[in-house]
């Protein structure tokens, strides 16, 4: 392990969160909320004084392999989450500190479970910083670090690697810096774009950039108490369409940018996305509305439609409480949070990608059963799927499972009801936010022990970074020199 | 296909369904149960003369491979499970001829689950019937057809395969014939010592043949309305010793019979099998001690024992009602429920050997991170597994999470509450019986709709044969001449 290396990327990292402390600083004097502004400047000046003298001295060794990328990785976002957290503490907004951790894992994850039972009464720059840390996490602090920091190509690849979500990370154009700067800016432009499409819907320009900082890092921190079934359906669908926008992969983005419609829509789990966006949406609308938990055939369509989305890009925003709505919908929403969002994208979940990965291996076991001579080859977007690919992702499946299990033990220890065990690690291992019943979207993670809170941060950071950083930063050999 | 063959084979098995019929007879005669009598005397004949006349022209093509094999098993299961539902009907225990279905599906795969509210009033023939169609699907019948009927080799392993539980089927002497034989010699030996032990506790032998054969086909099906819960605690002592060994591969006792110990206790599925059966006991008797569910630390681990016991062999047995037991307790045994037996026992369940494959299988994938140079070999038993032995196992993971995933939403839309749900899918598919909620050890599966008994049917012999020969049934390309 690279030390010198390790400490360099952290103390870098130190420096940006420092920067980005600026943005919640000028909220704070916009609304007059002083004693915030103090503690937002303290913040940014010490951060970015620390990580810029920290980093004058470059690293004697500059050399870095994948263990360094995946525990670099791993560390920062630990790292990140413990600083992220301390406006919380200071401001009094989360007095305690390790509720404070979690909401801000919470946050960094694009988790969006929240230990908080209000948000009304907070202050604007705190709620800034809030849904600010969803924006932060959504692409990734790493791929941020990577499109501004000088740094080699071959090295900075393992850490768009570590942090991209996906079984295979494609570099769009041959330069890992470009491909980072180019992912930053299709963001950006999706997040201003969303700005103006909600000030348009009539919500104030405060409510506006906050609610699109959650849909575009697909977090789902509301700024209200109603999260957004207080919107008007104007707004609601905005929103709709920006989180479904977020869950695609961006490759397609850029294939749009470049003139390239044909590559843009030949890609399979973008189309496998939408196509179950649209049936679960129709299947769970027929449902409420058979049920009569949602009046009329058009609200429950656009109710289910939100939900669904919402769920699939594993935003976790709330119109209505689908927590109350007949169980087929419950568990095919719960489904849906097992698969996620697109590799590629700011949503989580086991992403749609690996899902047809292993189901078209297991159709090809299939086939080579009944046909001996079949070729067991894995086709994706007209490409065979490399075997080691194929190999990793069945890999990750079984990480999957196993942590899903072992946390479902540790948090059965609270000895809530089965639902709330249940659908909690699964809301926070794929980054949803809302599960069913405690923790269904009108509930909250308040009432969970200490050990239980741990566990799902670990789950939340574990999703997130696609349980490999994770499973490597515990490992001890890894810190071997 | 070779449709001659499946013809053949199919005749085969209605013969020897005739002859198995016999044994409920004799207990109809003895207990004076004419009118069951004459309908099992009835059935024997009918069954008997078919499958005798229907065999006597040989097939003209007996040329059968994988695909053959694995059809055949299927359609087999099938269809003796519809013949095996008459005496249910006829006797008018139970006059549904679905529910008889399922409660046949459920005895031959045994899962145990019924559909009976009650089983006290019962004819002691039917209720012999109903825990011996347990005894039957314990080792499989196509296991002996094979032991009994002249058939080549190469094509009986290829019914063994199907049949057989585990990744790899091992044949434990070169011959399959020879195996089969061995298997059978094994079985009956230990249902025999099994008879003996529980009548020297004391209960009657009616009672010691119809327990015994629950056990040994780690089924679950109990004569009584209390379950196992009305014995004395040496009674469940002796069933809970047996529950043990019946999930245990039963390859281990062929090296104990050979006198060579040094390899049956290096079989390192059976060390974790004891493992996992020893510190999960001790976790929940802690659990239910603590939470004052069980009185007294003795009685707690007596009953922890046997809960963990009958959930990991997947016989389903209940002396008390684990259902009411802390949150903990519920979730660790059904996720005990999820792994289940050991390869080549009589236990349902994803089974132990292919969990240490695809759990030492990821182990590697991550070491191959941290150490590209890393061997990425899986052993097991002191051997290297075989690659696609690996990627079949890794399929099979992904079919089962789908299978589960598709019967979720199926059984949903019966609108019972979530645990009930899903554990309902998860009791049937892993063979087990009882789940948590309606479905718990005192409740029982009558309330569900046809459509989700026919799931849940599904769900029973998809677990017992292990997805794939169900899979392969219902592909249409299976079915090509």
């Amino acid at each position: 392990m690279n030390y010198s290396m390790v400490r360099y990327v952290l103390l870098r990292l130190l420096g940006v969160m420092g920067a980005l402390m600026v943005l919640p600083l000028v909220v704070a004097l916009i609304y007059s909320e002083y004693d915030s502004a103090v503690c937002f400047f303290i913040l940014a000046v010490v951060l970015a004084l620390t990580g810029y003298l920290g980093t004058l001295k470059k690293p004697s060794n500059t050399v870095m392999f994948a263990r360094e990328g995946f525990a670099i990785t791993a560390v920062a976002w630990i790292f990140m989450s413990l600083v992220g957290a301390i406006p919380f503490v200071v401001t009094g907004t989360i007095p305690n500190y390790i509720d404070a951790c979690f909401e801000t894992v919470s946050g960094f994850t694009t988790t969006g479970g929240s230990i908080l039972t209000a948000v009304d009464g907070m202050e604007k720059s705190v709620q800034f910083w809030r849904t600010f840390t969803h924006w932060i996490g959504g692409m990734g602090v790493l791929v941020f670090l990577i499109a501004v920091v000088p740094m080699a190509d071959g090295y900075s690849m393992h850490l768009m690697r570590a942090e991209s979500p996906g079984p295979v990370v494609g570099k769009i154009v041959p330069k890992v810096k470009d491909t980072a700067k180019i992912l930053y800016m299709i963001y950006l432009a999706i997040t201003v774009l969303e700005i103006i499409c909600l000030k348009l819907t009539g919500i104030s320009l405060y409510e506006a950039v906050t609610l699109t900082f959650s849909t575009v890092g697909t977090g789902g921190f509301a700024v209200t108490n109603s999260g957004i079934g207080g919107y008007s359906t104007l707004t609601q669908a905005v929103i709709t369409l920006f989180m479904a926008l977020c869950g695609v992969n961006f490759t397609v983005y850029y294939f749009l940018i470049q003139r390239k419609p044909k590559e843009a829509f030949a890609i399979d789990e973008v189309k496998f996305y939408f196509g179950t966006l649209l049936i679960s949406s129709i299947l769970i609308s027929i449902n409420v509305y058979r049920a009569g938990a949602v009046e009329g055939y058009g609200q429950s369509f656009h109710h289910s439609l939100f939900a669904v989305t919402s769920i699939m890009t594993t935003t976790g925003f709330g119109t209505l409480d689908f927590d109350k709505w007949p169980e087929f919908s419950r568990v095919l929403l719960m489904g849906l949070a097992l698969v996620g969002a697109c590799a590629g994208s700011t949503g989580g979940g086991f992403k749609f990608s690996r899902a047809l990965i292993v189901i078209r291996n297991a159709r090809n076991e299939l086939n080579f059963l009944v046909h001996p001579k079949a070729v067991k080859r894995v086709y994706m977007d007209g490409h065979v799927v490399e075997g080691t690919t194929v190999k990793s992702v069945s890999a990750y499946l079984c990480l999957y499972v196993v942590t899903m299990l072992a946390s479902f033990l540790l948090v059965s220890l609270d000895n809530f009801d089965f639902q709330t065990t249940i659908t909690a690690v699964i809301a926070t291992l794929n980054n949803i936010g809302p599960g069913l019943g405690m923790v269904g979207p009108m509930g909250n993670y308040s009432e969970f022990s200490y050990l239980s809170k741990i566990v799902l941060m670990f789950d939340m950071l574990a999703g997130r970074l696609e349980l490999l950083p994770i499973f490597i930063v515990i490992k001890p050999k890894t810190w071997k020199r």
